[in-house]
């Protein structure tokens, strides 16, 4: 039991789906990690009243501070700023070695804004608190994809893709995941065809040969066509993708995966998985079916990158 | 038998894998339509005899003109040449009303340019010929894509996003499929969270607006969010998908439904349909276990727009 490792677990935003997730799930986990859930005894137990589930035993908490009344499915500054607090919290116990490993459950965007906080999503603060260039990954065991740009207008991805901003990213990502065969894609249809259809695949084909270099053997391949690199006979070349943009990997990622799918926030000096969906408003505290596939696998993926 | 639809196919790179896979279907496929193929008796002995595969009963030709021998796996000017032949005699024969579609064997880019053939592909020749923009889609059943900006680098695409054109495409898509649900998706991540990522959405809302106000009824949907357009949630609200450029379709549907796919040409006079598959100039000739699914469902769409 004292060997499994431990995970501080952000209880994400209160009016939404994430507590009940967690309080479903915990038997399941406990089992292969040691939850911390950063949330304290008042709010779970409003929470757990309200969801009319008991809490399990064992629940073992870090008394995240902060009071207030929780509304199903409502966008609120104070459920805001709890989401963000209990985020602090476990990022901080993860910094100070307390805990092997975080794991977010969804908080919501408007609600953060409500209450100025500054920054879009969970990302963005962990690269603000850390001061590195978080690499964004999503996907689960069968297919990882990670994001060389995220959240930038389609038009403006094609001057982002130079040699060595890319080398970099491809020698973080290895170094991350270890992986000895990662598949890396072109930019544009067919690759270029040669440099028929544009021609930052011969950036990406400088990047791939100097991060090869780099580690002294053959990681990265491409550029991969990209309509075919996801299709079933190139995903059994590949379990670790590198796309060079957000739709690129994450609209063949959501067609074959969508409920297993994590999030998974790379080259930081802690590690932190996330589930691949949001709060779910819509069906929060109604006792629905939910989905805990995504929870699950991101709990099951703090464990792997914490052992490696 | 004689009600069945008249299918003129044209047979590819005769050293590639179309004539092979015409034979191993030509029982199949008859039962549900009347196929013509466009090869000469010549060069069909000369292929079956390589093949070691019978010529079966009632292969009915139109004599496409020309003598070569055939190499398999060969890029060849005389094949290629040979290719466009069985094509423009397929075409032929349907602006000419002698058959009620066509279905395409895939040719070889490299060899037309042998031959001194200045069209890129397939579609390239059909909008010569008819002075028409056909709209590309592929797919299967289970989810069509047409694509609304096709081979240019992706840097290109976002400048071709205005709503005169894109609403001119959407009428003209529905004319061909008259599908009363279509999805039609955003460009930028997230369809650019209301105008943070990009502001072509815009456009394409306008679009779908006008598109919808010219039928006077809700055909056209979105922009949908590119990612997640494409998770099963919502490929069971539609079956045809309208998008922006080449991968952000095809990556998706390559990823779910590779062997399946077919090609097919709309806002044509003719009805074209296609493998959606290359002369897989690697296995020509071996008697592989090649696929044929692309094919028979190549031919299945043509009788079916044949009966719209």
């Amino acid at each position: 039991m004292d060997n499994l490792k431990k995970i501080a677990i952000s209880i994400g935003d209160l009016n939404g789906i994430g507590v009940e997730i967690a309080l479903k799930c915990h038997d399941e986990i406990s089992k292969i990690c040691q939850p911390i859930y950063c949330i304290n005894s008042k709010m779970l137990s409003q929470a757990s009243k309200l969801l009319k589930l008991d809490i399990p035993e064992g629940f073992k908490l870090f008394e995240t501070k902060g009071e207030f009344e929780i509304k199903p499915g409502s966008v609120s500054k104070k459920s805001g700023k709890y989401s963000y607090n209990s985020f602090l919290d476990a990022i901080n116990l993860a910094n100070k070695k307390k805990v092997d490993a975080i794991c977010t459950l969804p908080i919501n965007k408007e609600a953060w804004n409500k209450a100025d906080i500054r920054y879009k999503g969970h990302t963005e603060v962990l690269r603000d608190y850390f001061g590195k260039h978080a690499i964004m990954m999503l996907g689960c065991e069968k297919m990882f994809v990670a994001l060389f740009t995220e959240h930038i207008a389609l038009k403006k991805v094609a001057k982002k893709i130079n040699d060595n901003d890319l080398t970099n990213f491809l020698i973080d990502f290895y170094k991350n995941v270890k992986s000895e065969n990662i598949g890396v894609l072109g930019l544009n249809p067919h690759a270029s065809d040669n440099g028929v259809l544009g021609d930052e695949e011969i950036e990406i084909f400088k990047a791939i040969k100097k991060a090869n270099k780099y580690f002294g053997k053959n990681i990265f391949r491409g550029p991969l066509v990209p309509d075919t690199a996801f299709s079933p006979l190139s995903r059994k070349n590949f379990n670790y993708f590198v796309a060079m943009y957000h739709d690129q990997g994450l609209a063949p990622l959501k067609a074959l995966y969508f409920d297993e799918s994590i999030n998974v926030s790379l080259n930081l000096p802690i590690i932190r998985t996330s589930v691949d969906h949001g709060t779910a408003f819509n069906i929060a505290y109604k006792n629905e079916n939910i989905n805990t596939q995504s929870y699950l696998n991101a709990i099951k993926e703090a464990i792997n990158l914490s052992n490696k």
